[in-house]
């Protein structure tokens, strides 16, 4: 009988774990999607016992041994790339104390409770409460990650989101986008006072709004036999590789934000769909991070979505809807889709003011985790940066203002992917525009095919086989190089 | 620091079991309602896994002696019934060997997955093939599990369907049936041949019977915060306790079996729905047995859902949706539910034939189980016995035989527990139409609550605290009398 190495050993293992997180994922798609209220008591009980029994598996005595041994190991390329991955999430599980786990999930639980009525009754004293010791924990949290990597507290934040990258790049990138963003937006603004933009008038029916998302998924190559559209409260991309469900909810009075978010999570989903089959459960055949994650969301979105020839191809699926109205020309989309207007709340902000939104929040999350600032000074800084970047007040508005997004009742250095997606996105299209200049064309006339390939072949299958640098230098030849960013937006909004 | 009781360890274990069966039985329900087929082998390995945890759960070498401590500790009532229901799960488990489990496994599997197409193909020789290897293996299990109990082959695989029943007992009872049944099928052809019935023209648009099928469901009083109505290829009752699923699934050209299926499936998921609060996630605090859980969709479908009352309650709604056709009167549809014709196939026979489909097949599995016949005899016996129960001609016609059914690719002695649940339900109906003299003019003019109280009284929240005759005692004053279901069967179709 031959003994099984130790890397087929720990391969097991993560199978083990894939396929836990699995049913962890269906039910979270069904929880969002389906699930009555009277199920959620239950749900939550299930989805923790889960969570007890991952951690158990990731946290065995024996793992240490294991991933040593492996390493000596003789192994393939990707073999030792998925070792390298497995050891990444081995440490995460491990490096931290489980009381601070405990401690950290009852704070922000707490916390996110507590939220979701204070954030209505624009009670900033009331979160303070809550949200020191949320502070306090991820702090601490983010010094014994860091121990580890010899990270700073907010880049081991960052690094569970986006491994590899620091707060100084990203820092030096925001400084760059701000030293012309806001001019910018401007120009841009003023350009566009100017032109009158017709707005589509409703009711839009959800039938038919539903029948116009699926056609649009089927032209973006979305795989229908490993996949589902449904509606949720808060849209997003969940299930497995093997069975992607996105979500999108309607209005019907506004058809505009559900479509473009559906081409949004159709980007996402063909990531998903896409990663390499072979190594669907192991940690190395998962997307790589949640900055490239949304890069695929946007090059979808951003990119292919808002571009002119893409609207020249579903003004007439859209016209086949609702009707032949002038409103939805395709020039007219094209004006819809790029209309600048600063406003208080990120997830209503369009392209161009959306990285102000985010660069704020990376300046005042790092500096709370860094210890630069403490909670209580955050609406300060919140009030002085919106009215610097984009010029509008928000004192004593902490509903529309810092406690609009949940993501610090919880977690620290998500926020910073969202902008690195859209600079990834403009990058690659510099590089497919480069190598395919008919680009517009082709996508105007329904062959979309340039852009799938090279996305899948240079994205999608690669998985989590090289580090986030890495893969962007053997996709594009660079590093992330804002300037492509800027470019793109110019391009398109001082056209 | 207090050592908790065995009995606490046990209940924190099945409370952890309970909690993961939760994550499978809604994987489960996505499976056949929601999951595109591509999504079909990841779900597969998942559920496979997550099976293998809870097998090792229950097999844990802990559990005989817990079992055994706890049963000298000084337990509740309600906590002694628990531990005995306990008992039997760890029983189940354990006196198997893994080696005939996964055996018993792979065979099901291979049966069923080429009976797909040999039913389709009328291969019966095909069939046969992998079928004798199914029949050892269940012959093996039954054998192993009876030595436990002290039971017959046969009788160990109902018992794990229907805890505590004998085949003697089921013998006598449906000898008895089969004294009377054929003699009353044919009188009511007879009586049934003089009076034509009109039957209503489609098509039935899904969007109306699904309103239709709400709308009945809230007169049923399921609760849509705990559940849902969804479509499936073959309709079930799903989900967790706490959050039932039922489906159904639709044709346009014929309303009333879609309506009545899921009057049944409403019929299983107000027991779940109503299953003892403070025990969900214990095994005294769910369903009794198979029978038991079909006693309650026959009550709904059988005896509530096809009385005249009930047809004058919904007549109106079903007009509403589908115009006022004379067809949609209460008094023909009474007639259409009450239609008798005797059929090859078992899922479409009327209630009256019903009885016949199960009888021939309770009668074939014990004498194959118990060794009295082969694999290969299966046939001959079925066209005997349609002959002579239905006076139908099956012979080399397998499709429509038996190669109709799922069930034997994987278990034998669940047949039964239909006609046994039929009784139930009769004997249920009996008891309470004798404390409500005026039920049925309750019941026209929408007051169900009467029906809801004798059932959620009697046999909802009683879970598994009693044995299935002790249950039947207390809530009917008798053991299974089958002579109420004849009298049922003759008040309806001789009246
Ligand atoms: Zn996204
Ligand atoms: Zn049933």
């Amino acid at each position: 009988m031959t003994t099984a190495t130790a890397y087929s050993q720990l391969a097991q293992l993560f199978a083990r774990l894939h396929r836990f997180s699995h049913l962890g994922a269906i039910a979270g798609w069904d929880q969002a999607a389906m699930m009555p209220p009277k199920g959620n008591d239950a749900r939550a009980a299930a989805q923790a016992e889960l969570g007890v029994l991952m951690h158990g598996l990731i946290t065995d005595s024996k793992l240490p041994t294991l991933l040593s041994q492996a390493e000596q190991e003789d192994l393939s390329e990707m073999a030792r790339a998925n070792l390298g991955e497995m050891r990444r999430e081995w440490r995460m599980a491990n490096c931290l104390p489980s009381a601070l786990v405990e401690a950290k999930t009852l704070a922000s639980a707490r916390c996110e409770h507590a939220w979701r009525s204070q954030r209505a009754a624009n009670d900033w004293p009331g979160f303070l409460q809550n949200f020191r010791e949320v502070v306090r924990l991820a702090r601490e949290e983010g010094r014994l990650l860091g121990e580890q990597n010899g990270l700073s507290v907010y880049d081991a934040q960052m690094d569970k989101y986006e491994p590899g990258i620091t707060s100084a790049q990203v820092e030096r990138i925001f400084t760059e986008v701000k030293s012309w963003l806001p001019d910018l937006i401007a120009q841009v603004r003023d350009q566009q006072a100017k032109v009158p933009v017709p707005v589509p008038q409703g009711p839009f029916s959800v039938e038919k709004q539903r029948a116009l998302g699926l056609e649009v998924m089927r032209l973006l190559g979305f795989d229908f036999d490993a996949g589902r559209l449904d509606v949720s409260l808060h849209p997003f991309c969940g299930g497995v590789p093997e069975d992607v469900r996105i979500t999108t909810r309607y209005r019907e009075d506004d058809f505009v934000q559900s479509l473009m978010g559906i081409v949004h999570e159709t980007g996402h989903a063909r990531y998903e769909q896409n990663l390499p089959r072979d190594w669907l459960e192991q940690p190395v055949g998962r997307a790589r991070s949640m900055g490239i994650h949304e890069s695929q969301s946007l090059s979808f979105e951003m990119q292919l979505g808002r571009s002119r020839g893409f609207l020249q191809l579903i003004a007439p699926l859209i016209q086949r809807q609702f009707g032949p109205d002038p409103a939805l020309s395709a020039d007219n989309l094209a004006l819809l889709y790029t209309r600048v207007q600063p406003g208080l709340i990120r997830v209503d902000a369009d392209e161009l003011c959306y990285p102000a939104h985010i660069i704020l929040r990376f300046e005042i999350e790092r500096a709370l985790m860094n210890g630069d600032i403490e909670a209580e000074d955050v609406p300060a800084l919140w009030d002085e940066k919106m009215q610097s970047y984009l010029g509008l007040d928000t004192r004593g508005n902490y509903r529309d203002g810092c406690l609009q997004d949940i993501h610090w009742t919880d977690s620290f250095g998500y926020f910073p992917s969202y902008t690195l997606g859209a600079m990834c996105a403009a990058q690659y299209f510099a590089c497919l525009r480069s190598s395919t200049p008919d680009l517009d064309r082709q996508i105007a006339a329904g062959n979309l095919q340039p852009v799938f390939d090279w996305l899948g072949n240079h994205i999608w299958r690669q998985g989590s086989r090289w580090s986030t640098d890495e893969l962007l230098r053997r996709a594009t030849g660079e590093s992330l190089n804002p300037a492509h960013y800027r470019a793109h937006l110019e391009a398109r909004y001082l056209a």
